[in-house]
């Protein structure tokens, strides 16, 4: 029965070798792992958890409404949903190209949108599409998943003692640059920026933006831009899409989350758009379209969002949904002032936090950031997120989430200030 | 900024060529554009869709009762869940554990289960965590799912004339050999198999499944065990899971999924099951576990399954879940049997149907697949699937699914036998 031909005898079947190439473990299992073990020894202490960027604020009124609509369509033979299109119902990628980009100035089709069930999914998944002889660029501090997708995916040799990966670049992203990175010194075919940034909670402007696009137009570069945080944008000079930037739509895919937005982060819906003159190059060096393959790998490998899911999503967009989430944005918005303020009251360098839900801060007296997250949690009762943990220019460094209640980020400028002031 | 060490221009971001190997379009996007083209040219037609495997009733009560009870907690901050464990809750992965695997004796944990979106999903992607030079086997015709992520993740070569793929082993399973596929007559590393099987319709014995895990075991291979349709088994002899045969902890993952055993296919949840004894090995020979490599897998490139669907598929293990869903698929059943006897009724060879939502039938006079399909969409309005659309083997037989209501599968029956008869 079996073709002969390309018959090779090996002794196993064999894993992925990459996978062993990982530092131990994605760092907020880690904090997990600590944060548990403290609670278990200290069962009594009231800990605040301002570590995983997660949202704590009830899901919107509109949102669940539509839900509810949609379980009970789910109900009758006649409204009853299968198979969604994989690439998202035209309800929601509609609502997408209307209100994220049309209402700005910037041209995204409806079938440029893929919606999926989470930006990290896609930010991983995407290297699928890619060939595994390219050179990729990150920022340093940054959102370890771009890092450890491109370990997996063989892109990169085994980490060196600075926890770095050879092979891919980085650009670091410090109080030092004002957090601008600065362009590659040679060219790059994949460059992961994301805005408003994860950790550091700064933004970019539309000169930086502009710059990025110019570089990667004239190297046949690609942008992964990460915007799952424009909904935090304050600032109105701030783009809130690459695509406000003119030429970005040869050169960037941009991926955006319902998760921050309108707290979906146990609800799961995300999208990514992949815009129809974006290309890519083929060993011969044909352009071939992005946008077939990214559909391909989509149809093949994902089977659309819960259409429970896709209509609380378009919820988002209808007008009380946007006024129910504008206030759940503004709150933590508010916390971050917060955090931000009282922080800063007590001689902490902070940066971030307004445009972003995150605000970042220079350890006390340099202080190393896992020793500082260790401090914090014995002595505060505080969970924080090591800048370490984003890369190695991240170290001396020190992530807080505005993502808590009131009362509890009232707390807990109130602990820091006791414990570092 | 960069690192110099390992650099290497190159002309342009590169694309993943393997995508280029693919054949056009998958099978049911094809399916789709020809029903499609059919109905704008006869919008009067009444075609019936027996085609792709979708579930048409309406979502079990009690699940529905389920997830509208978790849309009440996403409500308010108290019961709020945002990020969950990207593994699934333990509510969850306890309950399939107890019903699906000890209730039948067989021995799974909890912690072995990892709660997805999808099978398609997760036999798509559990392809990242092994090396790239394994062998692989599939039987033929197949899912295509299988074929096309291996041909995606560069397993294969380009497609011959047949559309078989150099590279992967294709194990035919026909009428002439009684759909039992004959154990690889050289060593495999990675065997995919599907039981009950989609598209024949046809289940494994316990003395086929146990032959199978003894060559698995011999060879140190590794089956890929698809029982997204093991609800669907009557027959009291036949295996619901691979785990139920002695010693395939050692040597089998196995991917199950909601969506045809409780009306999921548009609500999103499966599992896949990674048994801690499972290894593999790295190059230089050492055994691997495979358990930690799917869970750091699904860790950082997954973010777990929606809150509400979760709770929903807890549900279909309540008492009236089971119930319901047993209805359901009593439902499903029922319509395959008259598909199979009103077929065999005019001298159609009918195969599957009794444990599994698929008949497989060979076309009248062995007329080519996608032949018969376009001969029964124009002069009957049915929709089927070709079956030469799942392997070059399927060639001269057709999948029809008994998903539908009663009404439209006694149409069809009625239908078939006039154009056929």
């Amino acid at each position: 029965m079996a073709r002969a031909g390309s018959y090779r005898p090996s002794i196993m079947a064999r894993i992925n070798e990459n996978y062993l190439k990982l530092k131990a473990g994605y760092l907020f299992p880690e904090i997990g792992r600590r944060v548990t073990a403290f609670c278990q020894a200290n069962p009594e202490a009231q800990v605040i958890r301002l570590g995983i960027g997660d949202v704590t604020e009830p899901l919107p009124e509109a949102v669940r409404q539509a839900m509810h609509a949609a379980v009970d369509e789910m109900g009758a033979r006649a409204s009853f949903r299968g198979y969604g299109p994989e690439q998202g119902y035209d309800f929601l990628r509609d609502a997408i190209a209307e209100h994220d980009y049309r209402a700005r100035g910037a041209h995204v089709e409806a079938d440029e949108i893929f919606v999926s069930d989470g930006s990290k999914c896609d930010t991983g998944n995407i290297l699928d599409i890619f060939g595994s002889d390219n050179t990729v660029a990150v920022t340093d501090p940054v959102y370890p998943v771009y890092v450890d997708t491109n370990v997996m995916a063989g892109n990169t040799g085994a980490p060196d003692e600075s926890g770095r990966y050879p092979g891919l670049r980085y650009i670091p992203v410090t109080a030092e640059n004002g957090f601008v990175p600065a362009l590659p010194d040679e060219r790059v075919d994949l460059i992961y920026l994301c805005y408003p940034n994860n950790p550091t909670g700064t933004v970019a402007t539309r000169e930086t933006l502009a710059r990025w696009v110019d570089y990667a137009r004239r190297n046949d570069a690609i942008i992964l831009y990460d915007a799952a945080y424009e909904a935090y944008i304050t600032d109105p000079a701030i783009p809130h899409s690459i695509y406000e930037i003119e030429g970005a739509r040869q050169v960037a895919i941009e991926f955006r989350s319902f998760s921050k937005t309108a707290g979906f982060t146990g609800t799961r819906c995300a999208f990514t758009v992949v815009p129809k003159e974006l290309t890519g190059t083929a060993a011969g060096g044909a352009r071939q379209p992005i946008h077939p393959l990214w559909n391909r790998r989509q149809t093949t490998k994902f089977n659309g969002v819960s259409y429970v899911v896709q209509r609380g999503a378009a919820a988002v967009y209808s007008p009380e949904g946007r006024q129910q989430v504008r206030k759940l944005i503004d709150f933590y918005l508010e916390n971050a002032r917060l955090l931000r303020e009282g922080l800063a009251k007590v001689g902490i360098r902070v940066y971030g936090g307004v445009d972003a839900p995150y605000v970042w801060l220079a350890t006390p007296g340099g202080t190393p950031s896992w020793t500082f997250f260790d401090q914090l949690l014995q002595k505060a009762h505080l969970v924080g997120t090591p800048g370490s943990g984003f890369g190695a220019a991240g170290e001396g460094y020190f992530r807080l989430s505005a993502f808590n209640s009131r009362a509890n980020v009232e707390e807990a400028v109130a602990r820091f200030q006791r414990v570092v002031g």
